[in-house]
C-alpha cells in the first residue's frame, strides 16, 4: 500500500449497515402481510432519484428523513398500508434511524478506530446518522454528512469536504463503501478507495455481484478483513 | 425540573476542557521561561476579538484553528519566540486540540450519554473537536460545530441548529456551559440552560465568581453533579 491514510470515511447505508434486512424485519412486525422485500427495495430505489431533484435545484436542501417520508408517502398505498396514521407513519419513517450494523462492524469499527480516525461520510442526515451510532453503538470519532457539506454525494464537495475539514490532502482520506459509482466519484477526486463485499445489501434473494474491480485500492470481504489490511 | 431535555449540547472551551492549564503546561514544556499564564490569557483574550471581524462580516468565514494561528502570530515577538519555525508555530497551534478534560468530565459525561444524547456545540472547528475528543477520550454521540452552522455563537443559528439537526422544539436542548452569555443568549432562543461551575477556567492565578445566577434552570459543581440532578 502507498502511505497509509489517515481519516477513514465511511458510506453508511449498505455498507456498515444493513437497510434491507432491517427494513424486512419492521415491515415483519408491523405488517406481516405486505412482502417486505419488495417494500424494501421500493423505497431504497426512490432514494437516487429524490436526492437527483435535490441535485438538480428542483428542491431547495432536503434533507434524508424528509426524502424518505416523501417516497413513502408514494409508496403506502401501493402496499396497502394507506391507514397508518401520521404517528405511524413518523415512525415507520424512523426506520433508517434503526438500522441494524452488519455483523463484523462493530468490532471491525473498533479496529480500525485505535488506528485511525474514523467518520461516516453518509447521504444520510446529521441527526439520522447520530441517532442510528447511538442506538447501535457504532464508536465514530465524529459524525459527517451530507448535511454538513450542504451537497449530496457524488457532489465533490462532499469528498473533498472531508479532507478539508481535517486539513489534510485528499490523498490522507480512504473511503469505504460497498458501491463502485461512490468510490469512483471519490477517486477522482483525489480520495484513496476500499471496497466492500456486501453481498447481502439487496437480501438474499437478490446476490449482489461483489467480485473485484481494478480500480479500487482495496477490497475488503468485511470491515474485520479491512482492518487487516489496514495493519489496525 | 420541567419535563426533561433529550439534547445535552456542551459549550468546550472551559466547560469541558481546561484550556487555561493545557496551554499553560504546553508552553512550560516548549519555554520554560515564558510566563506560560499570561501567555494563554492574552491567547485566550484574542479570541472574542477575532470572532467578532467574522461575525461582522469583515472576515469571511475562517475556522478557529486560523483564527488562533492569526491571534498566536501576533502574540510570539510579544513573548520572545519569534524564532519558532512554521512547523514548530503549527504545533503549538494545535495545542488547541490537545487540551485536557476537567476531571469529573469523562464520568460524568459517560453517565449523561447514558440517558441523553451529548454533542458539542462549540465555536472550534470540527477537525478541533474531533481530534480533541479522540485524545482524551470524549464519548460525544457527534460533534456539533460552529462550522456545521456557517455562525459563532452567541448566533441563535447556533442554537436553533442543534434543535434542527435533531428535528425537536428547542425546548427539547439544554446547554451546558461555564460562561452566563452563552447560557443567556441560548435561553433567548428557548433552550434550556444548565451552568457548570468551573472556578479554575483562567487559573488558579484568577479565580472566577461561580455563584448562581437566577436565570439559568440548573446549576452544577461539575458534570457528575449534573448527571445527578439529570437523573442520569
Amino acid at each position: 500500500m502507498r502511505s497509509p491514510p489517515k481519516i477513514l470515511a465511511f458510506d453508511v447505508f449498505g455498507t456498515v449497515v444493513d437497510w434491507h434486512g432491517s427494513i424486512v424485519r419492521e415491515l415483519q412486525r408491523l405488517a406481516p402481510q405486505v412482502d417486505g422485500d419488495a417494500f424494501a427495495l421500493a423505497w431504497r430505489e426512490g432514494y437516487q432519484p429524490a436526492m437527483q431533484r435535490v441535485r438538480s435545484g428542483e428542491l431547495g436542501w432536503t434533507r434524508i428523513d424528509d426524502l424518505h417520508r416523501l417516497i413513502l408517502e408514494g409508496l403506502l398505498p401501493r402496499f396497502g398500508l394507506s391507514h397508518l396514521s401520521p404517528a405511524e407513519r413518523e415512525h415507520l419513517n424512523r426506520v433508517w434511524h434503526r438500522l441494524d450494523p452488519w455483523p463484523d462492524v462493530l468490532a471491525g469499527l473498533s479496529r480500525l478506530k485505535a488506528r485511525y480516525l474514523i467518520t461516516p461520510l453518509s447521504n444520510g442526515n446529521i441527526g439520522l446518522l447520530a441517532q442510528m451510532a447511538k442506538r447501535a453503538g457504532l464508536p465514530w470519532d465524529c459524525i459527517l454528512s451530507a448535511e454538513v457539506f450542504r451537497a449530496y454525494k457524488p457532489d465533490p464537495a462532499t469528498y473533498l469536504g472531508v479532507a478539508q475539514v481535517f486539513d489534510v490532502s485528499p490523498s490522507k482520506v480512504m473511503l469505504c463503501a460497498a458501491h463502485h459509482d461512490d468510490l469512483q466519484a471519490a477517486a477522482a477526486c483525489g480520495l484513496r478507495t476500499a471496497y466492500i463485499e456486501r453481498p447481502l445489501e439487496f437480501g438474499a434473494a437478490h446476490m449482489k455481484d461483489v467480485s473485484p474491480r481494478p480500480g479500487n485500492e482495496l477490497h475488503a470481504r468485511d470491515l474485520m478483513d479491512l482492518a487487516g489490511q489496514l495493519g489496525a
